[in-house]
């Protein structure tokens, strides 16, 4: 076990134990933002033959070498049609977007392009490039074209095509199981009597929340009490989970206490310290069948760590490609002080003026402030080596939960 | 009735229809993401009294005039205990990080500042000053503060925060019941018999997926072939939701149809067009009890028309004050060719270089290609004015589902 490791270093190994777990089959209407395990292949052409790209009319380009041409109408067709009729020499068909383009003729004149003469006649006032406005039989999707590999993030544009070819039922990354569980003699559970000298267990809810918004359902395992008894046989409770998250117990004194437990249960230790705060007591640990966190019990600090490590590692096993929050460039609202060694994570809101995002920090930085999490926007990066960041400088932030919308819309007009 | 509005008057008057749709209590652990129509006050003071940022020794800072000093430990404390005793000059307290503070003590050494002496006594190589280390009683939140607004969307730390005050249940704004409906002869269902000549209904899935994304589940209402009684019937069923998603039936000739349906339905219609690409056939009418969107029937042009109009909309009804998409400035890869007269959105990838963002289009840009928008990171806004971008212009993005992950981890070390 290395004691104490530098943030790239302890996701590296993170992620190297953290392979995706499985596979399985649902239903195409529960699979957004789970990851394909299959390959996809189109089950037909689309569009299935030529269709119209607009409402107006198809006609032979040859006959409106001299325009404004007048042509008889001889067909009215509609999407969904199946026309069986041959358009002639000086004909032409109304036909609507989406409709078939019936034999004989190439070309679709738009509806804005002409001018009603009769019932049964049109004028049309431009000529038109031979195969104009018609979308080809097969020109998005071939029969048996892979359309889809394994490893595509379900979002609403694949879904579609999902839809598109059929595939009602879907073979996706399987999502790992999680528990929660909190360590604590001092912690009140949302559901105890009220009690003034105790600390209300925020972590489970906001971990809980946190893996929610990976889209997992996690497993709510409580408080552990500080006795051995009873931290043994909620944590061998949580080694039956693909992932454990523990929170509390990783303070100075109390290692001596769900270390050799852990241990003693069968989990491998890779390590017990990373160079990064808040968060710098997080420790990792494996057994054959499950991955063992052990976080902070400060909220603040369990929550970063959960960002860096965590949420990353959860990514890897559901077979995401993209594991790491979204990171944007921004400049410093304020001076932010720093000493080198550590990766230091500040809560800040953005702000946007001509030049770009602005980061601000949210107030009291200090890890016990819940509340400077819940503002945060992202969460701005301090790297290892900086000295501390004045007023004006370029930094990176991490986007969180929420930060995907904005108040205003971008200046559309 | 306008029949053709800019985009951002279509947003504004979508909006000025979409208000909150009344409050519901949910249990705590449903209520990620959604916003909160209450006040919360904090039900203690937290930290519940003085208690020790850090493992060490609680101490008088008094006796650390002289150090090194020698000082007798006369109790340990952990976290959850209450001390009784009162500490005495030249005494101190082993402590925990959360215990409390003993009376008598003033200031915590860490543990790293002390070396052991005996099983009693410790030497304290540091002097200090006066509260060092100490998290003060009510420091973060204080017994009847107003901790959280109406309004506040419940993120993970706000989730944490909800639990420390022991809201076991909260009241949130309601989320919209919202209807899906396709239209056309074209469409083959999810679940009909193949049929080579059919169109499968692709929007019903990928508008179903966007409003998932917004964390509500729609009902599928089916495809309403072409004729008055189907069309009526179905449309009638939608109005009894919230709002109705239509897509299909937007084009010129079916306007004749879709629309004076929708009106003897009692629905008054706001607008019949947007200047914007795709998506330009969109209309929006509303009814007292309904809200009625009419999507162009192709899945690209449906799901921008989503994403501006539909999906802030939404948001609006859930009580967001974040409704739109935030955006990014990138610079363009390639060439982006425009008249003016409308908004443009052109799905794109993102990439990244030492200069920022890169946007590069997704291949065909053709409102068919539903893979142009499951490949898109992003829709690049090319503005109403404009007379085209060239490579290396800059310009701004709306990110879009899944892009608030990306691949790398933003360079930590």
């Amino acid at each position: 076990m290395k004691n104490s490791l530098p943030l790239n270093e302890a996701q590296s190994c993170v992620l190297q134990h953290a392979m995706p777990s499985g596979t399985e089959q649902i239903d195409l209407l529960q699979s957004l933002e789970r990851v394909l395990a299959q390959e996809v292949r189109s089950n037909r052409d689309h569009p299935p033959c030529d269709i119209s790209a607009m409402d107006g009319y198809a006609v032979r380009a040859a006959d409106l070498n001299i325009v404004p041409a007048q042509l008889l109408i001889v067909a009215d067709i509609k999407a969904g049609d199946l026309p069986m009729l041959t358009v002639q020499a000086r004909q032409c068909a109304r036909i609507m977007t989406g409709a078939p383009v019936p034999q004989g003729t190439d070309t679709v004149i738009r509806v804005e392009d002409t001018q009603a003469v009769a019932a049964d006649k049109v004028q049309i006032n431009v000529s038109a490039q031979t195969g104009k406005d018609i979308r080809r039989r097969g020109e998005n999707l071939r029969t048996d074209e892979v359309v889809l590999t394994a490893g595509t993030e379900i979002n609403p544009g694949t879904l579609g095509i999902l839809a598109m070819v059929k595939a009602a039922e879907v073979t996706v990354q399987r999502r790992p199981r999680v528990a929660i569980l909190s360590s604590g003699d001092e912690l009140e559970g949302l559901h105890d009597a009220f009690d003034a000298n105790k600390i209300p267990d925020a972590n489970s809810y906001a971990l809980m929340a946190q893996v929610q918004a990976l889209g997992i359902q996690p497993t709510l395992l409580g408080i552990a009490r500080d006795t051995p008894d009873d931290l043994r046989e909620k944590l061998q409770q949580g080694l039956q989970y693909d992932v454990l998250l523990v929170s509390g117990g990783t303070s100075v004194g109390v290692h001596d206490f769900v270390r050799p437990t852990l241990e003693q249960l069968g989990v491998q230790m890779h390590f017990w310290r990373v160079h990064m705060r808040p968060g710098h007591p997080v420790a990792f640990g494996t057994t054959a069948a499950s991955k063992v966190f052990c976080l902070p019990g400060n909220p603040v600090s369990s929550m970063v760590c959960f960002e860096q490590l965590v949420a990353p590692a959860l990514r890897n096993m559901m077979g995401y490609a993209r594991l790491f929050r979204r990171t944007l460039p921004v400049r410093l609202a304020q001076a932010v002080a720093h000493r080198p060694g550590h990766v230091e994570f500040v809560r800040v809101v953005l702000s946007r003026d001509a030049d770009g995002y602005l980061a601000t920090p949210t107030g009291s930085q200090s890890s016990g402030v819940l509340l400077s999490m819940a503002r945060a926007d992202a969460l701005l990066i301090v790297p290892n080596e900086s000295k501390g960041l004045a007023a004006g400088d370029q930094a990176m932030v991490q986007i969180l939960n929420g930060t995907e919308f904005e108040q205003d819309n971008g200046s559309i007009v």
